[in-house]
């Protein structure tokens, strides 16, 4: 049987895209330009989290990346589907929080703007077919069997997270060229579309080999892989590349709040849940006040992408006071193995050291 | 760097015990002399789940085990604290299952004996100075310290579970001689005893490299490893030696509810839950009706272990008419790699093909 570095080395997502099997995971909101050329510098796949921008913005970081390397850029987007206006669901949510506005003396009829947080659309999808991206993924599912067959006639190689294996089978048989194994460590948004219960989702050392058995595309690996170790298991396990977020968080060009910062390089950093309160979605963070005061999973959470309107303003007054009871502090569950530093040298030397792990 | 087939060789836990640092996992209930010595055969470390055995049967078990081989042996305790009774709690719980005594038509008043779970105690340590096991490894943290000084005055070898890397350093400074890293993928019941909070438990990719990073010991990988790949992944990750259980559950020698293994054959095996509803404690098994109607975590169980009692006569009931509504179906999230077939033979091919993954 070949060893994890004859694996490395030999894994059909390298040949394919001609990097190393090393992703860089689109964060929406910290990751973008710098982030994903920092990673292909260093010869793995840079991404651009395309979730919260439009389709301008995609076009003008895609330049930006074009301009400074010749190298794939790996593009994510949601394909979430826009739920229906609540506003009895969103007065439950707004009345929930009303003791925290009046701790901080803020006007509970305050409203701000959640993050825009699209789905991928037709015009989205002519963005993609001008800019020629060689890689292409989603979140929470795939588009519109219409929309995807454009996305796949670019030619782009395109992906999809699984967090189960039903949900990878679903992604395979619908034409995926590789399925991401997203294992309950994950920090940020879950991918998961077929069902909503985070008390059944499957860590990655028990999802990783089962998806492998379950299909015959490629599967890249990722949740709680924060150093070549993981890199290496992940190769043993059956991946044909990895996909890391948590382990770039702490570099420089990764744009998060002072005070997430702050959290991942604290012991809180070893405490993380799933938690819907931020968003409507499940998605892992270090716990912080509003997750454990209310519970990570709030039952009259407004639905995706729509729960942080209320949470802004308590956000926005919070931080300024240096306060991070309100902010989503997404990390996965091997977030103090992070470190600081030029995320092309964090890239480098994953790279260099998962290919050592392999040599005797 | 060393491969994973060379760590396993030189795994110091191999060295000190004189066999594969392959461990059977103590799954009271289901496990026993014959699984132990299928193990032991094999050339992996037996285990003897005394939990819910006294001190005589602890003593009959380990000469049987002694007579058939001559191969280390591990017996494994639990060391709770026992709960003070608490009969508004204990009614609450009973009136939270009254309708399923009405559907089943049983008597509510009905009263059973829980299976019986006693920590270990000045009794049963007299038995261990008696019968010099190798290896002595406890669930739910440690004994009392004199307790615990003399066990380790006997030789043997101390381990017990830690959940979180806080449980693992806790243990490495009370001086356990390895510290086994139970990842949140494991079924059964979890050793977690610093915390009580199953939102935050990390999966085993997190938790054992920050492990391995954390104490000086050796660290013995459980949770989610259904085959030689986990096998190899966990030794890359850090490990000393694996435990596995739930790979051994559909084995001839598993003793189990033949409902159970009903469950453990079928596409229900990929969907578990922790739940602390059968004992009082968290413990993951495969999702049934009483995990899906109440939620897999209630309020208002009884503490461990007496939680058991008011549901024995509906499990009782229930399986009589051929349903595991009311059976804890414990089973790790690799559940569906499990194969059938002599324990013996289980544990030899894992071993072997382990040592395979590191060879070019």
């Amino acid at each position: 049987m070949p060893s994890a570095m004859t694996k490395w080395n030999d894994s059909p997502i390298r040949a394919r895209l001609g990097v190393q099997p090393l992703w860089l995971a689109p964060m929406a909101g910290a990751g973008g330009v710098e982030l994903a050329l920092a990673v292909a510098r260093a010869g793995g796949l840079g991404a651009l989290p395309c979730g919260m921008l439009d389709a301008d913005t995609v076009a003008r970081q895609v330049q930006q990346f074009r301009e400074a390397i010749q190298a794939p850029i790996h593009l994510n987007f949601f394909c979430h589907r826009v739920a229906e206006a609540d506003p009895d669901g969103e007065a439950r949510w707004r009345s929930r929080l009303r003791p925290y506005y009046r701790e901080l003396s803020l006007d509970p009829a305050q409203t701000a703007e959640a993050p825009q947080r699209r789905p991928f659309d037709a015009h989205m999808c002519e963005q993609v077919e001008r800019l020629h991206p060689e890689v292409v993924s989603f979140h929470f599912g795939l588009p519109a069997p219409a929309l995807l067959d454009r996305v796949k006639a670019t030619g782009a190689f395109v992906a999809s997270s699984a967090t189960t294996v039903e949900e990878a089978v679903w992604l395979a048989e619908r034409g995926c060229d590789a399925v991401i194994a997203q294992g309950a460590e994950a920090g940020g948004h879950r991918g998961m579309f077929l069902g909503g219960d985070v008390a059944t989702q499957p860590g990655l050392f028990a999802l990783l080999p089962q998806v492998r058995n379950a299909i015959d595309v490629p599967v890249v690996a990722a949740g709680g892989i924060g150093d070549a170790r993981g890199i290496a298991a992940a190769i043993t396990l059956g991946a044909a590349a990895v996909q890391l977020g948590t382990a770039f968080l702490l570099s420089d060009e990764a744009r998060i709040h002072p005070l997430h910062r702050q959290a991942l390089q604290s012991a809180r950093a070893r405490e993380t849940a799933i938690t819907n309160l931020f968003s409507g979605r499940p998605a892992r963070g270090i716990v912080n006040r509003l997750m454990r005061e209310i519970g990570p999973i709030g039952d009259d959470v407004p639905p995706f992408p729509t729960a942080g309107a209320a949470l802004a303003p308590l956000r926005a007054a919070a931080s300024a006071a240096g306060s991070d009871d309100f902010i989503n502090l997404w990390a996965g569950q091997s977030a103090s193995l992070a470190r600081g530093g030029a995320a092309e040298q964090i890239a480098h030397h994953l790279i260099e050291q998962a290919a050592a792990m392999g040599m005797r």
